[in-house]
């Protein structure tokens, strides 16, 4: 005996969520039928509009539905001439956050990774090279997360910008070793915003 | 600084599902955004096709997109004059995994419970009453939650059968006092079922 078709259906795709096993799926598709239908329709609409319009910023690669995000729209943020360099946009947003940074940002979309077949092309260095190369950047801050991957990125892009004479910068440790970027409070991203060292 | 529009609009929508705070629903929509558009589309489809379509069954009031469930449209589970009352679709699942029981189910969606405005016709008791007179059924068998709520319903049904002349019984202690049928392991609620005692 199972449940219908449909129900079954429906507790199979919300297992697609990140951290959704069977049993929570369940529990969601029950609370979802019983208590909150208008809820679950509308998250299907959202979820449809979402998947389909959300696309990269055609400068700064993260997620908007626009052609430019707001942040690459805004002529003020060009005129610090920095750019900070991310992992996700998730980053942005804490780094945002901060209050501390003026400047343009560019998301990665994740971090070298040789073992995974990331390599500079899947993170955008391609792209970045054109940014840098257009003279409007007279700073990059190197913001990726301070991880194995996270260190070996942000190297990677300083190489990069020495050969262009750009100046480069690393934020300063006050983050934990091994953590994540979106996870840090925002005094302590603040402070590591500040004490960025040259790299 | 936010996020899109339309990001903003799915981390909101996520959080309809339960258990799933803001950081939660923000880890979600990245994750679908990054690495499963093809399944938050199948999740989009899904949860419209089940909001919509998905009812109670006409005879025991469980959830089903047909008029009948697979239970009630199977006439060999009427031959037993069995029917089991229980709080959930959940628990429906639950008891047919014993393999013990070959009759019916009639589905509360709930539990009396007077301060929350849930009467008898909130839970179907009309309905069940309905069932009891159609001559169907020689024995009820009480499996609500062995919860205060639960009990009380039990109880209230049990005066229900007896005014009918209809024996009832009740799942047999075995179960944890103030648990959840639904989480129950089968063994265990294998053995409460076969050593019910009339009520
Ligand atoms: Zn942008
Ligand atoms: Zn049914």
């Amino acid at each position: 005996m199972q449940y219908s078709p449909l129900i079954t259906e429906l507790i199979a795709a919300l297992t697609h969520l990140p951290g959704v096993g069977k049993k929570s799926a369940q529990r969601m598709a029950f609370h979802l039928l019983e208590r909150n239908r208008d809820g679950a329709m509308q998250l299907s609409n959202v979820l449809h509009n979402a998947m389909e319009h959300v696309k990269h910023c055609q400068s700064c690669r993260t997620f908007t539905e626009s052609s430019l995000c707001d942040i690459c729209n805004d002529p003020m943020r060009e005129e610090a001439g920095q750019l900070c360099i991310v992992e996700s946009p998730q980053d942005v947003i804490a780094v945002e956050q901060t209050l501390e940074f003026k400047g343009r940002y560019f998301v990665l979309m994740g971090h070298l990774s040789p073992i995974d077949g990331i390599g500079p092309n899947e993170i955008g260095l391609d792209e970045l090279e054109g940014l840098l190369t257009s003279g409007k950047f007279k700073e990059v801050i190197l913001a990726t997360n301070p991880t194995v991957e996270g260190e070996a990125t942000a190297h990677y892009i300083a190489q990069m910008c020495k050969t262009l004479q750009i100046s480069a910068s690393r934020l300063a440790h006050g983050m934990p070793v091994g953590g994540e970027l979106e996870y840090v409070d925002g005094n302590t991203l603040m402070h590591a915003f500040t004490g960025r060292r040259a790299i």
